[in-house]
């Protein structure tokens, strides 16, 4: 008998694409999935994700009825950043009894941008008994759980700085899109304003997961992108970029503990040729300081959005965090949550 | 009303003095102290952990009375490495009520050197409704419980090597003695033989405990160390090692999967003037590599000790490991364990 995870791929952009080879690499069971692109309708999903026959699925853009026929155990949802979209398409899910894995950004923390959303989404999935989890690496582990953990033997957290690097010729074209690069300028800002270019979603997210799973309170958050703008023609591999248009873009997210520095920074960067890695650097009792020599963020968003669903299936009903996933080393119960930070 | 955990120290050795004041700072109510040494018994804890009269407790040599007095929410356990001598104090911790977080680096995976008293103590926590757990930095955190965290984002796991690099003659008076620094390669095996130089215990819990947390079966682990010999006099720091005398200990632990490379190979170097740093690699897709500028385990483990001591209060009754405090992230359900290693 077939032991594997039944699942419905809702959403087949790139970062879906590569999430329905990783679940059918792992040996899930994708019994369905949704687009909304008329150019994929009707097509058969193991061509466009290079399977073959062997992905013997046809894409639908009629999430309801896909989703009534093939009764998921999970959805993996991959469409967009912002819960107000993604909101109704996670309601159609719980509708059929379905946990839902995403990678909306927002959907991370989602009590930050859309508290009333986030509130909705609980009753929902805990009437339906199901759940709700966003995740990915950026934001969902690398800049908000990874280091969390890695506070597990301090005695004293006095400010956390996370920090992220990647090479932005590198990624999937609908990133390099959504940070406008090799705009210029103007295109740039008027992409900005149209919402083609969206830029990195999930600074704020990060800072807010992270000082979740501290039990901490965080009295402010800020964030602030900008383009980086290359300053003259260069090539990179088989990318180019003019001079004076736009090379990357970095970012920052803050989270304030009352006045002065902040207690949580987390930093991306994604820029054309670009050394990548991570690195973490927790001040305090002892002082932790890691770095990596970067992680695949689309590979790794797939995986962990596999791993996940896994996961979900033995979850607690209710709109879900990483947070829950994993779980805080400073108790509640207590209420010493505090002295880890002062 | 005083909210914060009532805790007994048990074993006021050099590693149980800096949990007392890492417990202390962190706003813990140490209620009790135990421990078998006639110069400590009747002292002051503050006293002996340089708090003075804010830590006005009395070590006591009669456990049974402290526990049964002083009635503690946990027992921080600091005494010995081997659970077949620890066993019989558990127990002591059990009887009142306490759970017990523990530094015998036996007990970080108990079923691997003592199953049959790790089925005993499980059973006991269950029927008394509290919980026992061993951790530290080294074995339970660094070379077990973080590479798994790091898989969180993995698709395929082929590899796990993880290492840890340290000074030893930074580290407290005990663990020198414990690895025979300065000692003949003649003394050495003398004190090996007689048990008084034990190396560093834990290679192969940290092994099995990793293992455990990916959800893989390990089919034989091996385990050795040597003593790394001085090639010329030196001095480091206020410290002197002469030619031909034990300036540290190198060791490895291995899991292997069935035949060829191991799985799993953790390393672990305490040498006198060492470059101190963790180094973390996982083979796999995608690769992730993670580096550290070195974590101070002593205070790292009393960290992670009174962390587990706030944890642990909320865990379900048994015998538990870091495996239950951090969930694997590939779940059992679906039997597809394996698919994420091979």
């Amino acid at each position: 008998m077939d032991t594997s995870l039944r699942v419905v791929l809702y959403g087949v952009g790139e970062m879906g694409r590569i999430i329905a080879r990783v679940a059918f690499e792992r040996g899930l069971n994708i019994v369905g999935a949704i687009d909304v692109d008329p150019w994929k309708c009707g097509k058969k999903l193991g061509e466009l994700v290079g399977l073959g026959d062997d992905l013997d699925v046809i894409v639908s853009r009629d999430a309801e009825k896909t989703l009534s026929e093939c009764r998921p155990d999970v959805v993996l949802h991959a469409t967009t950043s912002f819960l107000d979209q993604v909101y109704p398409q996670l309601i159609k899910c719980a509708r059929v009894g379905a946990d839902v894995v995403s990678t909306c950004e927002t959907l991370v923390y989602p009590y930050y941008r859309y508290p009333e959303l986030a509130e909705l989404l609980d009753e929902y999935a805990k009437n339906r008994g199901v759940s709700f989890l966003g995740t990915g690496v950026n934001p969902g582990f690398l800049l908000d759980v990874l280091p969390a953990v890695l506070t597990a033997g301090m005695t004293r957290v006095e400010r956390i700085k996370a920090t992220r690097i990647i090479d932005a010729s590198k990624k999937r074209r609908s990133f390099r899109r959504k940070i406008g690069l090799n705009l210029s300028l103007e295109e740039f800002e008027r992409e900005a304003f149209r919402g083609g270019v969206t830029g990195h979603v999930g600074y704020a997210e990060s800072v807010m997961l992270l000082a979740s799973i501290m039990g901490v309170d965080i009295s402010r958050v800020e964030e602030f992108e900008k383009p980086i703008i290359a300053e003259e023609d260069f090539e990179f591999g088989d990318f180019r970029v003019g001079k004076g248009r736009v090379a990357g873009i970095e970012g920052v997210g803050r989270g304030f503990i009352g006045d002065g520095e902040p207690f949580i920074e987390v930093r991306f960067v994604a820029r054309v040729g670009a050394e990548e890695y991570e690195e973490i650097v927790v001040d305090g009792v002892p002082r932790v300081v890691w770095r990596s020599t970067g992680v695949d963020g689309d590979l790794a968003t797939a995986g962990i959005v596999v791993n996940m669903a896994m996961k979900i299936v033995d979850a607690p009903p209710g709109l879900l965090t990483m947070g829950e996933m994993f779980p805080s080393y400073v108790s509640s119960r207590h209420g010493l949550k505090r002295r880890m930070v002062f």
